[in-house]
């Protein structure tokens, strides 16, 4: 490939590529190809969690949320699942000359809002301005640090055993869907809000509570698919889904219908994946349905190592299928 | 004003306006506030400095670096400034579709070699594609750490006296002439490079050797003139420069003269202004004459408690006159 495609950065098969061909090649180093998502790093007196995410989201507005409030949730909650405690947060944006000043504070004020809710501070930004047609609006960049201590221990994926459950803290596809009706001005009955929220809070209290908690992660762009075919290519176990269980909402799932689309590739912004040894199961669950972003949490899948390196589901028709990681682009400039 | 300009990202008057009327109005806290380079947060174990910079320079490459070189070089000095030792930096792309993928290659190979020169590991990214005509080719955020302890010492303004020493480590505007003859198609005699590269190392060498060192920045976008106006403001301190002894390239000088530009406000990326003890001025002078980047260093000028608050400037022919901060924009898409 010559030139950089859509593709590129869909979080799929071609994004993975471009990262391991041109940046692990020349940036690699041990911290880096461990692909996490925040990079656990020794400060001098201890590790910290670092991640950094840039947003591109369009529209700028849309049901449920901004791109104000995706960039501090979606750094929050990078660092949350790594089960770090995040901390501070820095803001790098660029923004297109002509770019109104009060949407510019309406953005501004909603970051206030989700950085208060997470209880992180804004430490450091930086404000760049490009011509007209430079740019579409508004990018931010979100870096942040979480600390780890006490509640927070460090998550990885090499605990992961057959017989593990595979939790999800609720319905799969709201911020894609919400964002791509906006963004083409479809309706499908009832309006569908992205589910955008700092995830911390309910992170902390299942770290808190359930020493069986292997990993989590959250299943932005790529979806669900994307982030357990993450997990699964390089060791002895697979992903066994049961498609039964998996909560969708059904406007979701009827847009998914119409437009063609799974929502198991669907971005979502508040949800997070949690694998657990068995035992602490169902009170993951009953912690997550009384928080706030978690009332249709479901276990909906389990580890094995019948199907290693696979993420598989069984459908509802009892089919068994494999659940592959998309090679494209489904939804551009969704986060 | 209810549009955004070419002025707010000029990192003069009106930049420093919407960071307090907006940045600061909704996210501000006590670190925010403090406005230096990086952020110094207590990450549990101790302070770190954290800081961030979206780069948007146009051309992405220009004689004697590229957007990628100027990424990695922009944080670590912003770190190094502080008094911190850069040590992991985040880089995350925005890319428009239809990028070339061999550019894409020779800018991450550029960021290796000056992470690799600065001593730096790159432990997190993240790749964002847009549209045609919704970014013009590339824009790179870097967010990076850097640590304290031993000669790395806590640098700030408060310190400062009258009395003090401003030295500058070499010729100033080399970096915004490079880049601007380079997308006007403009020719000055001999081709003049940017001066982008990483300071950390000779910044630890002073210091090591210097306990008389109050404060350090980079003068990078808004040039030297800024700078030093972001220093004296709240402050009953205010700096008095001699003319004579700033150093300019010949070649820099005739293509300001040409273009109507003043070299104390364009911008450098491999330039410290070091604020010392008279006590260590010609020590500091000559460790960094005899480094790779500082060979043109040069004292420049005296901190004053006969001027508070300003920046002055006495001329090749005896004028004193004020060097106020630029309200608006001078050259865009510098960095």
């Amino acid at each position: 490939m010559d030139k950089i495609t859509m593709a590129h950065g869909s979080g799929g098969k071609i994004t993975h590529s471009l990262i391991k061909d041109v940046f692990f090649k020349h940036l690699g180093n041990d911290i880096l190809e461990r692909a996490e998502d925040s990079a656990v790093i020794d400060a001098g007196t201890g590790n910290i969690a670092f991640t950094t995410d840039s947003f591109v989201v369009k529209p700028l507005f849309f049901p449920g949320g901004d791109i104000g409030k995706i960039a501090v949730c979606g750094t929050v909650n990078d660092l949350a699942v790594t089960g770090a405690d995040p901390k501070f947060i820095t803001c790098g944006f660029i923004i297109e000359e002509g770019f109104s000043c009060s949407d510019l504070e309406k953005i501004v004020k909603s970051m206030a809002k989700s950085a208060k809710e997470a209880g992180v501070k804004i430490v450091a930004g930086d404000t760049k301005v490009v011509g007209r047609n430079e740019a579409d609006g508004m990018f931010i960049n979100t870096s942040g640090i979480g600390v780890f201590g006490g509640k927070n221990r460090r998550l990885g994926s090499s605990d992961i055993k057959a017989g593990d459950k595979v939790i999800i803290s609720g319905t799969l596809g709201d911020h894609g869907i919400a964002v791509l009706s906006k963004r083409q001005g479809l309706e499908f009955g009832s309006e569908i809000a992205s589910d955008c929220a700092p995830l911390n809070g309910v992170i902390g209290e299942l770290m808190e509570g359930f020493a069986g908690i292997k990993f989590m992660r959250d299943p932005t762009r790529g979806g669900l698919a994307t982030t357990l075919n993450e997990i699964t290519p390089d060791s002895g176990i697979g992903i066994m889904l049961e498609e039964k269980n998996i909560p969708v909402l059904d406007g979701v799932r009827g847009a998914c219908e119409l437009l063609g689309l799974d929502p198991l590739y669907v971005a979502n912004e508040g949800k997070i994946i949690v694998i657990t040894s068995p035992a602490d199961e169902a009170g993951i669950i009953k912690v997550l349905r009384n928080s706030k972003y978690g009332k249709n949490a479901a276990c909906i899948g389990e580890v094995s190592s019948d199907i290693p390196g696979k993420v598989c589901i069984r459908t509802r028709y009892g089919v068994t299928r494999i659940v592959d990681m998309l090679t494209a682009e489904q939804l551009p400039r969704i986060c």
